[in-house]
């Protein structure tokens, strides 16, 4: 993989699925090699030589070694790291180009900006912590759980402030939900052609929660029933991030969340407490969660008003438009990625839904003339991402690469020229248009708008 | 957290939820404090000081500060990390303690032994890559996939040699799954008293997978489909591990897997090839996957006469006996942990069964006596961990804490007395009898037979 261009995963492509350097060796191998003696009735020794592939040559040649174990890779034949060697393990060393990564220059401070999620070389729905996307607005800080609290103040009868211990023994839930900051594929709004995937829609990820349901803590704590209409949730880093949730969202799927992906929230992404809230932008789900207030109306805070609003043709703002609507991208093959050679691909992509769970997705090689419907890799739950992969055979002529999702209400993924007949061009957030990526005949993956 | 013994996670237990030091701090702030003038009315500055908690004295003081800021903690007030400063992140550095561990003497040597994952600490169903529990038979190795190969021979039209590059071509499946090593819980069949959680069941782990499915490479061989029952699969590693697996499973819901939680398989999970055998002990997940053979009946490896096998009490052994039954442990409160007093708790746990999905979970406090049915984390899946929650007010007496997992097919998890009737004391493998903790009057929990 030391000749994969950086980011993304590309796939060689020979004419079948057999290596012919390799087929090569087999029939040498079978054919003067008197060391096929050695080799037991079952393969174990040949086939052993082959998975050495290329570092056959590389092979330590033992003094007075058994002429079959010398074509045995090193691997095979010496003994490996002890068990928990890594008390906490991490990737392979083959792997370390994979990593979330700024945008230089997109904002003013790197405190005051968002690393991406390398989406061209992620599988499933779970994206591994450790390359959740980022976005910061003051840096992050490594809280000591100890000190931490919680307070739950304002239309409450009785405010309460609850430690880290007090939460984890009341009622947990787990769920699997997406997280998309509002401003994700904000460049596509201009005719930028961002190159890869992580930069167009790496402000995604999805994880498993788990927390207290916040209708437990505001029960708890008494909350005015009948003037209670909205919580602001309140975080604890210099920024001083505050949201307003309505209060029929706090009640419905909203976590107070202290674990991600079955272990401790990582302290870019909160720990030790963040709210989760389904479906809604990330600037909602509030990082190092301090304070939830009850209150009888919006709040209007500088972060739902200065920013996270909508600019629309006539030059009015959309505000608390929060709702992330269903969208989906291919992630691979995808910008920056290059296809060397035609005959049968897997195309593999992302599918969510704010409003509920993805119906379909259709995916297209011609740039929307023709569509086929994907397979949708189960389970397929509600606010968060479903992997899609269809197959492909390229013949090596250019092509336009779509997906467009659908989701359980019925609502269809618009195309960008939809998307900017109904909201202009001055738009930051919320752009949910179909992407394209355009294949050239030579295999080079790019980002065009159509 | 500084006072949690190691490993696990205990609960305090105040009376109630709120913090008595911190409201006396309220209640004084409100009453004699001239800096209340300068609070806003939102109390974000007040709530800011609550959250410092017990890092408010050690805030450092500026020369000419705002007096109501000086309250604030220093992550309220400081710009934190940027974005990307961990391009792969991170657990805190709070939580280093929460580990895999081997537990020593258990092996000869830590490169043919086990790590436990820290279940005592871990949430949901997925299991953090990074603490994903260890058993190898040779140590691990991170082999470089650019040489790695697959083969696939044996009764088949074309034996074939798959790159890594090819495998990442074809069609692809994600599935959560969990694994576990048939000796998992293998303590447990003598009285001894294993102390945690970790150590009684932590071979036990649960991710999303993604590959190919070994129906589609089988196919692409044209194997044999009159004498081809079986398949062997073995690893590259040293320990040349070897496993028998019937055709019928083969085909149905078995993946040769690249990925694990959203990223490719770290090298201690068998970098960069490893089979996902849903429901069968983790022995037959053979890891750095080279080769796959076609076969007309069983190989009878080693690893399936010497090892794997259940001593039964009339002295024969019971081989291929790989599915792992339907079984389940309470995780919190577990034994090592303590309840430092009484009131309210969540009491948590893992369910899983190898032939379907978990039915239902029942809790006792009573050592069996009296069952009560946990609230089932979703979505519950095939073959996968499914977390449970229960409520318990905790009086402050002796309580014996149990669960008992149900699967789809009916089947009740045995207690330990009526599996060591039916399969005596002399096993190793394939342990799934209820489990007990003690809670003692102090609070301790505690491994206990009944």
């Amino acid at each position: 993989m030391a000749d994969r261009p950086s980011p993304g995963r590309i796939v060689r492509a020979p004419e079948n699925f057999i290596d012919a350097d390799l087929q090569q060796q087999i029939n040498q191998h079978g054919l003067d090699d008197t060391r096929r003696g050695f080799l037991r009735k079952s393969f174990v020794a040949a086939s052993a030589a082959l998975a050495a592939g290329s570092s056959w040559a590389q092979a330590a040649v033992p003094a007075d070694g058994d002429p079959a174990i010398l074509n045995l890779p090193l691997h095979s034949r010496t003994l490996g790291q002890p068990v928990a060697s890594r008390p906490y393990g991490q990737p392979s060393k083959f792997e370390t180009q994979l990593q979330r990564r700024e945008s230089p220059g997109l904002t003013r401070v790197s405190a005051a900006s968002v690393s991406f999620a390398p989406l061209q070389g992620l599988f499933g729905m779970i994206t591994p912590s450790g390359l959740h996307f980022e976005r910061h607005h003051q840096g992050w800080h490594d809280i000591d759980p100890a000190g931490h609290r919680l307070m739950i103040n304002g239309l409450v009868r009785n405010a309460r402030v609850y430690t880290m211990d007090d939460l984890m023994r009341l009622p947990s839930v787990s769920r699997i939900h997406f997280i998309e900051c509002g401003a994700n594929t904000a460049m596509e709004w201009s005719n930028s052609a961002v190159p890869t995937v992580q930069y167009t829609h790496g402000m995604l990820s999805c994880s498993e929660f788990t927390g207290v349901p916040l209708s437990v803590l505001l029960d708890d704590c008494g909350f005015d029933r009948k003037n209670g209409k909205f919580v602001l949730a309140e975080g604890a880093d210099g920024s001083g991030m505050t949201r307003t949730i309505a209060m029929d969202r706090a009640l419905d799927d909203v976590i107070v969340a202290y674990g991600m992906n079955g272990e401790m929230l990582r302290p870019e992404n909160g720990y030790p407490l963040r709210l989760v809230v389904p479906g809604i932008q990330g600037v909602s789900w509030v990082k190092w969660l301090r304070r939830i207030e009850v209150g009888d109306r919006p709040w209007n805070t500088k972060d739902e008003t200065l920013h996270y609003v909508d600019l629309m043709p006539d030059g009015t703002h959309r505000q608390y438009t929060s709702i992330q609507e269903c969208k989906s991208v291919i992630t691979t093959p995808s910008g920056g990625q290059r296809m060397v050679g035609r005959g049968f691909y897997n195309i593999s992509g992302l599918a969510w839904s704010g409003r509920g769970k993805v119906k379909r997705v259709d995916v297209s090689v011609d740039g929307g003339r023709n569509w086929r419907t994907a397979r949708l890799e189960t389970p397929v739950l509600t606010k968060a991402l479903t992997r899609f992969n269809i197959d492909w055979t390229w013949d090596g002529n250019p092509a336009l690469l779509q997906s467009r999702a659908i989701d359980d209400t019925g609502y269809v993924q618009p195309t960008g020229r939809e998307l900017r007949a109904a909201r202009g061009t001055r738009s930051i957030y919320h752009n949910n248009g179909i992407q394209t990526w355009q294949v050239a005949t030579s295999g080079e993956v790019s980002n065009v708008q159509v």
